[in-house]
């Protein structure tokens, strides 16, 4: 089939014709960028690549918007199966029907560029190993950092690399909203409904607050590194909406900025090498480079023996921005195409993957207690008992209204889930605030 | 050739031999990390790599290093001369015999890894060719920002972006030199002094102090980029020398911070586009994602008419990161090679190049004058005369102390020198301090 395909065209410059399914902002910002430079890539790359035709649910309202008529179908099942179409760029996300026309493509011999999270989150393992059988290329830059060339960094340039830890700003809604709020002394609320009128949150914010979006990219990025499947139910979620203005107030005054992140490690378990994925708020030290990351921006922080730190900051997301990730897809799968070859991506079934319980952080932790002779005492005690360190404590008013800080020493969550229960038995103690994880200064 | 090599193996995971020429602290390091990470290379990638012989000077001095002797030679011809040689990696760096190595390696279809950046910034256009000619990879990542994986981003993910423009931190002693500065107020010669002292600055610290290995990585960068060839004497240098602890306070009260930068852009001139390359000192506002790489930290920011703005960050140099890079780049040699493909780049002769007196940029500037009735609105009128407007000035200290600075709207390196040397005539004008040129806010 590929090699038919190939050999189809013998003029100086080869063709390839790409079928489109769904046609959306990235879609279109598609649509545009590779008319725009198709010269150029022809130029770059030895081939020209053309829209052969485009799937959307309703074709008539794509009527003058300067793309033929005629290439539109509502038939996204007979783009996969045209003879005429090289290369399949699926663009209308959710697991059905996407799944099943990326297993037909790729069982017809046909790279498949995809922007679709979900998808690979939830079936990667089998997809992946659809394209490896065929021979040819199961691209996704687009669904895991926008425009930013994560995916192709870590499958080539780090493939030889001993990754030890991805950290990422991965999700634009929730940096967005934690950098109002940091700078404008915002709170949630607010800050989202800003989110949402600019376009920034959706109506229904869940998927981006709640962490189901970073945790579906940080499920790929988990399998991709250390080449095991890895799902969204592997996936710690704590979503923002318990941060408080007061909490990034605390966090600034201690020299850190509050960011949802994703982290994804490994440590050597009683098992062997088990790996950690998890998204939730966390303090950063401010001379971090993730702490300089802002508004709508994401950045993904990597960390391998060899190459000590590496980040990556960009457009997470966006028409233009994503369209130029699938572009960038659709050229390396098209010459990939013409060559017989495909990019290599080695996936075990599944990942051992640790429970939260297991995975270790730093913890910043505020209560409010009165303020008696012996309280700190009693509770730096309980600490102790469930093998917590203090690195850090401050008392902060007095009386009735004190309030204490701790900054403490890396634990697991088990320890200070323990550790937590108890303190809300001793009577002293009136309320456990906020729990924000810290990542690791350097 | 290629078919041979691809074909001599046929057991069940294919091996292909590295030549390596060059064994010093890039190439130890490489050797180690190859030897550490074969067997999940071969995993992910279906390809063992062994390391089949090594060229350094004196074979003797690598008695007792954990490398067997029998692997040493002194004649680095002969390594890639020898038919069980597959993949040579070139580490020696230099003009000759790296050149005539190189380009004999690529007639015997042998692909080539290299981190030489003088020999690719003077000649890369000849072995670019040389290597298209054999349809083999000339893979260079380690040569332009260590163990930052540029290069591949630069020539695949972006192959079909319109970049504009490339801002680079890309010598990591001038970073570090310009950190401590600006962290200890400490003048320019203490902080190459600790430089030195810390091995990050050479006993004669030229090339890096003056810009010339910046500009070497800069000319690779620009003939990647726009796919012209550019050469070191395109590269409009201007070292940091000059830069004084007064500047850096001065810059910091206005919300910048010093960097050395290479800057690569492109602009429409009369004759078509042509491209600008030039390594200066730089004020980048402190918001701006290159502020606030640090130490001797590299950083790349891409901005391209798609995907926006774009930075990667890591380690500019280091055995450990850089060997990283040499890795990831002969992984991806091998692997081509097993399926008689190659990396494609496609470099046109020579870029039209724009003299630095075209470059544009807005400047900051310092001037010692006498405080005298009038003098502010004669320097006025010659900056006005000249097409130069000012954005903001400030007068700092009276009488025969005081000192004016002027931050100009960006203007053209010819006009500035053109008012600098009306100014310098102005008898109340009593010195031109510092001309240090600003990279735009966001």
């Amino acid at each position: 089939m590929r090699v038919a395909a190939a050999r189809r065209y013998d003029q100086r410059v080869p063709k390839l014709s790409i079928g489109l399914i769904g046609c959306g902002t990235v879609g279109g910002a598609f649509v545009e960028l590779l008319t725009e430079r198709r010269e150029i890539i022809a130029t770059r790359t030895g081939v020209e690549l053309t829209i052969g035709q485009i799937a959307v649910r309703s074709p008539e309202k794509y009527r003058d918007r300067g793309i033929a008529a005629e290439l539109f179908t509502d038939d996204p099942q007979s783009v996969v199966e045209n003879p005429e179409i090289d290369v399949v760029v699926e663009l209308i996300g959710g697991l059905d029907p996407a799944r099943a026309l990326i297993r037909r493509a790729l069982e017809l011999g046909k790279p498949v560029v995809t922007g679709n999270k979900e998808l690979l989150a939830a079936h990667g393992t089998e997809l992946y190993a659809a394209a490896a059988a065929s021979g040819v290329d199961l691209l996704f830059e687009a669904a895991v950092a926008g425009g930013i060339p994560l995916v192709r960094v870590l499958r080539e340039s780090l493939v030889g690399e001993d990754v030890n830890r991805v950290t990422g700003i991965i999700n634009g809604t929730t940096n967005f909203i934690l950098t109002k709020m940091a700078e404008e002394g915002a709170d949630y609320a607010d800050a989202l409904a800003e989110a949402q009128r600019l376009g920034y949150a959706e109506a229904d914010p869940t998927a981006d607050v709640e962490g189901f979006d970073a945790g579906a990219k940080a499920a790929i990025i988990a399998s991709i590194v250390f080449g095991a499947g890895v799902v969204p139910d592997d996936v710690h979620h704590e979503g923002i909406s318990g941060v408080t203005a007061a909490d990034i107030e605390s966090a600034r005054r201690l020299g850190y900025v509050i960011k949802a992140l994703a982290v994804i490690d490994r440590e050597d378990g009683p098992d062997g090498p088990a790996i950690g994925v998890r998204v939730h708020p966390a303090m950063v030290p401010h001379h971090h480079p993730l702490a300089t990351v802002n508004d709508s921006f994401n950045a993904v922080f990597v960390e391998g023996t060899a190459v000590g730190e590496l980040m990556f900051y960009g457009r997470g997301a966006g028409g233009d921005p994503t369209a130029s990730a699938v572009l960038g897809d659709v050229i390396d799968a098209a010459v990939n195409l013409m060559n017989g070859d495909a990019a290599r991506l080695v996936i075990s079934d599944r990942a051992t993957v640790r429970s939260v319980d297991a995975m270790r952080s730093q913890f910043y932790l505020t209560m409010k207690v009165s303020d008696r002779p012996g309280v700190l005492a009693q509770v730096a005690a309980i600490f102790g008992q469930h093998g917590v360190s203090i690195q850090t404590m401050e008392q902060w008013g007095a009386g009735d209204e004190a309030e204490i800080y701790f900054i403490l020493h890396e634990t697991t969550t088990a320890a200070i889930r323990e550790t937590l229960a108890e303190l809300s038995k001793v009577d002293a103690v009136q309320g456990i605030g906020s729990v924000i994880r810290l990542v690791d200064g350097r």
